[in-house]
């Protein structure tokens, strides 16, 4: 991977920056988030602005360009890949380390006085617009807003916004009509007393109308908003993706309907100014819900004084807590139903899972990566880095898929040969925390970030560690990554875990220069027995939706207590009942021959 | 424990919201916060305002009342405690329950339209003025401070504040003069570009100067304010205590020194208009350093542009990291140096303490519990209470101390008969709850929050909890209860642990009517030794300083792996040899017996 040669590009935004055409006055600097305009974690090809400026294209990072420097933030997933991307224009800034300052204390730290930092209102969300800009009006500069994205104006090939057809989900898959969805989102909305509810974020738009498509790579959604009144539905959408009769049947848009479920359609850019209609018709005490990470263009549109903002919006809370089609739908996309260099690997990973009945698309780029490259957390396999795998390293595969129903995500680290007593040893703490966190038992009401540690605790012991969250929460057939729980001790914020809600469970550990190990499960919340049920409040614990062999070859066994060693045991013994039935069923013999291998039980010496 | 009637008071509250003597426009409710205008945790009998108006005496809550109610927000320690001692005329807000509404919630559902909502500025926080101010103005109420206090206005008999003789605290002690700390100090309020730092917090003030009072009972503090410059220091403090020639040599008030160690002695109550007077005369860029906790009045004198605010202040964080002086300070306060009803007990226990060297006063009231008493997390003893110790009741005892040396807090749990299965079951998951925290490893700067749940994983797998974090910071012969530190899971915005840090572990589990059970140690943070050393970032872990017996007849051996085991038998041995020599030395054999016989060591049978 050589780095991206980024001098010529920061010349030229460095003279729009100065440019009368494109701002007010000149800014000293230019801060490129990485999100778009409905903060997406995964963008479209024509929003990797922080990308196309930098040549680092992780999913996390924020770029800033001043008059001498250039400066970017991201965290210990994505170090070693900023590092290899980014060419000596660039400093990188190590986020969660001591030293590291922040952008704020950065910008503050190298501007000249009562200097101007812009940024693109529409990208910048509001919460971090209102945190920076008193950051660095305290330090007697101004953070204002730049209409036009000047990485667009120097970026000649950037490519087409997206605009494909759209996939119709029915009962079978979604358990809840887009209908009912919009009787409950207007309860909610009158409990809290407000008149209308924005929808910003692309996953939360497609779950409200069961609707899915294709317009940002691995998370199945379109470009669009919309504004929910308590009588009407306002669906900002582009192209002609509105005539399709399958949606307009779904949407109902040429029946004639109860008025306060009649749709109206109207192009995606009109959102800032019908957004500012509704902000302007206002009477004191009517409110408009909107998430505090909506961006700054659109939050502005309201006055303040009718703003309601909420960290998780009431779609994002129903969305993460699976109705029993969304399970069945989950728990069906784990099963089989229909190996080499790293990108062979990866591309044969693909090819089956395309197989499957209801595939639809990847879930992300899958990370397959040997030796090395597997310290590389978040690493996709590209013709420079393309290693052979071998008997002689540590090969990871983290892959998942998008089907009709359901989302999967799943991490195998695994030795072709011998392993070494040193990968043996980090592969099984890593699984110990791994078993710890999945076989947790807690009581109802208990955040994701307070079980964090539990994953951490055998590596810990030692003096081993991972620069990453331990767990995310997953979309039904939506993002492989979506709040508002989580296993994180980075997150607070986060919603108590819930029976319903699916999140990952992935501790690793990377050895820089030499391998990674991640073992990832997504696992189903669920109801847990316990002996007293601390006093009828209720407890919770996983049930695994992944079944895929843990290979018994990089296990030590006798680093397990007998209770791990058993839950590997009955884990295996379930792979083989579920997997192996259907491997039978569908006459792969070969594969069941494998399956019943690598699922033969752990033997404790003790 | 009958409750206080608080019909009369609440009605004369009522009067004075309204009365134009003491309020410009009525207010529609009024706030009585447990805190004083040091935003203190135990607080003098003149501030006991909440305790007076609504009869709960426990250490933290809040009150409001409006014109037909009168609410109590408190916390799962104090759930049983405020129900038995507030009569009909209150409603108990059950904190941490989800249910529960937030003050603001609250407040916006009962008050009618555009109401006035009164506090003292001087009690509530900055922080929480913000906080509440912004929430009742988006729902058309306006937060206004009332200068005078109301219920001040209404106490007749309250008592005086108090002025009590200071202590001098030498260098064998400190480790660190007067001098120097401020030397420290400035060189941080110069890094962070500020030119005067408001020292508001009571410990803080103490710690600075090395002085020692006895104005809040078991916090060996006094009321003084301090303004640090970076060449002058203002002490503002009361009454003759400065007249103390050991108090004028200590502060070197008499002598010609340098002008940036002249110490300004000034009247307590002069405080708001000298800041006010700082405020007036700061030029752009000049700063104010205050904690986001000081009061909203004095934190108001410095206008906003110059406000420099931060959760925790440099002494604080300073003060946090005990020195070698402080540390072996602290293992002697621990060592002893010269058993019934449940108030025979504690002042049996009270009585022993005092009788050590350096004793200056208890570190807070002993809690002496036994049977169903022992299920209210802070009781303590009166004579309407007071249960008779027996041989079937499982008694607690929290007891701890103020040495010139150090501050001391230590709880066992015992059983003078035979304990039932289901105590020793419960009081087994505590003690792994205990050993999980207390021989925890974990990388340096890990959060003490992230190691709360080690506390409780025995405890949930049965679906057992407890109401209460499981440490706290504790002072070097300071407040028992301090920052920044701590292992809650209520906390986000800990600073990280560091070696010479001081925290108790003190799980527990409580069986409302039935009994109470909690382990606690005082730890100290120190380095570890790993295997792997997380890549030089180094590993912390704990020492326990409080060294006294676990009561094995309390243990069920067979719930112990055998790690455990190891940790209780390791531990009792140095409970032993410490301990033991030192009573050896003393000549007290009784006691020595004892010892012996409770430290025997654990045999697991498997």
């Amino acid at each position: 991977m050589s780095p991206k040669i980024t001098t010529e590009l920061l010349k030229q935004l460095r003279q729009v920056m100065k440019s009368p055409k494109y701002v007010q006055e000149p800014v000293q600097a230019y801060i490129v988030p990485s999100g778009d305009a409905h903060q997406s974690e995964y963008i479209a090809p024509c929003d990797c602005r922080r990308a196309f400026i930098s040549g680092f294209d992780g999913s996390a990072g924020t770029a800033i360009v001043t008059e001498q420097h250039a400066a970017m933030w991201t965290d210990g997933r994505y170090f070693l890949q900023a590092a290899h991307q980014m060419d000596n224009n660039w400093t990188l800034m190590k986020m969660g380390l001591k030293d590291t300052p922040t952008q704020e204390d950065w910008l503050v730290s190298v501007l000249p006085e009562g200097s101007k930092v812009g940024v693109d209102p529409f990208i910048i969300p509001a919460d971090q617009w209102k945190r920076m800009s008193k950051a660095l009006r305290s330090a007697g500069h101004d953070l204002v807003p730049v209409k036009e994205n000047l990485i667009d104006t120097i970026w000649t090939d950037c490519p087409q916004r997206p605009c494909k057809p759209l996939i119709t989900l029915d009962l079978s898959y979604t358990g809840v009509s887009w209908r009912d969805k919009i009787v409950a989102l207007r309860s909610k909305m009158a409990e809290r007393k407000v008149l209308w509810f924005v929808v910003t974020a692309l996953d939360e738009v497609a779950w409200l109308f069961n609707l899915r498509g294709s317009d940002v790579e691995y998370n199945p959604v379109f470009f669009a908003y919309a504004v929910i009144g308590m009588n009407t539905i306002r669906l900002f959408i582009d192209g002609d993706r509105m005539t399709d009769p399958a949606v307009r049947e779904h949407l109902q848009l040429d029946s004639t309907l109860d008025p306060e479920f009649k749709i109206q359609v109207m192009p995606y850019g009109s959102i800032l100014s019908e957004l500012q209609a509704v902000g302007a018709g206002l009477s004191p005490k009517e409110k408009v819900w909107l998430s505090d990470k909506a961006s700054y263009a659109l939050t502005e549109a309201i006055p303040k004084a009718y703003r309601y903002l909420t960290p998780y919006t009431p779609i994002c809370i129903a969305k993460a807590v699976k109705n029993a089609s969304e399970t069945e739908g989950m728990r069906r996309a784990h099963v089989p139903k229909g190996t080499v260099t790293e990108i062979i690997a990866a591309d044969k990973a693909e090819e089956f899972r395309s197989q499957q009945k209801d595939f639809v698309e990847l879930s992300f780029a899958t990370i397959s990566s040997t030796g090395p490259n597997g310290a590389i957390i978040h690493y996709k396999p590209v013709p420079e880095t393309n290693r052979t795998l071998s008997v002689n390293e540590i090969y990871l595969l983290d892959s998942g898929a998008q089907y009709k129903d359901g989302t999967t995500d799943v991490t195998r680290t695994m030795h072709f040969g011998t392993p070494s007593a040193y990968e043996k040893e980090c592969f099984t703490y890593v699984l110990k925390g791994h078993i710890a966190v999945s076989a947790a038992i807690f009581p109802n009401g208990t955040k994701g970030h307070l079980l964090d540690s539990f994953a951490r605790s055998a590596l810990w012991d030692c003096g081993l560690d991972y620069l990453h969250g331990t767990g995310h929460g997953v979309g039904s057939f939506l993002n492989v990554h979506e709040g508002p729980c989580g296993i994180s001790y980075k997150t607070f914020a986060d919603e108590p875990l819930e029976a319903g809600m699916i999140v990952s469970d992935e501790p690793g550990y990377y050895e820089d220069g030499s391998f990674g190990i991640r073992i990832e499960n997504v696992v189903l919340v669920i109801p847990a027995e316990t002996k007293y049920n601390f006093k009828n409040r209720g407890s919770l614990t996983f049930e695994p939706l992944t079944l895929v062999p843990i290979q018994t070859k990089m296990i030590d066994v006798n680093l397990l207590t007998q209770k791990e060693c058993n839950w590997v045991n009955d884990y295996h013994q379930k792979c083989r009942e579920v997997i192996g039935a259907e491997l039978e069923r569908q006459g792969r013999h070969e594969a069941l021959r494998w399956l019943i291998q690598e699922t033969e039980p752990l033997i404790r010496v003790q």
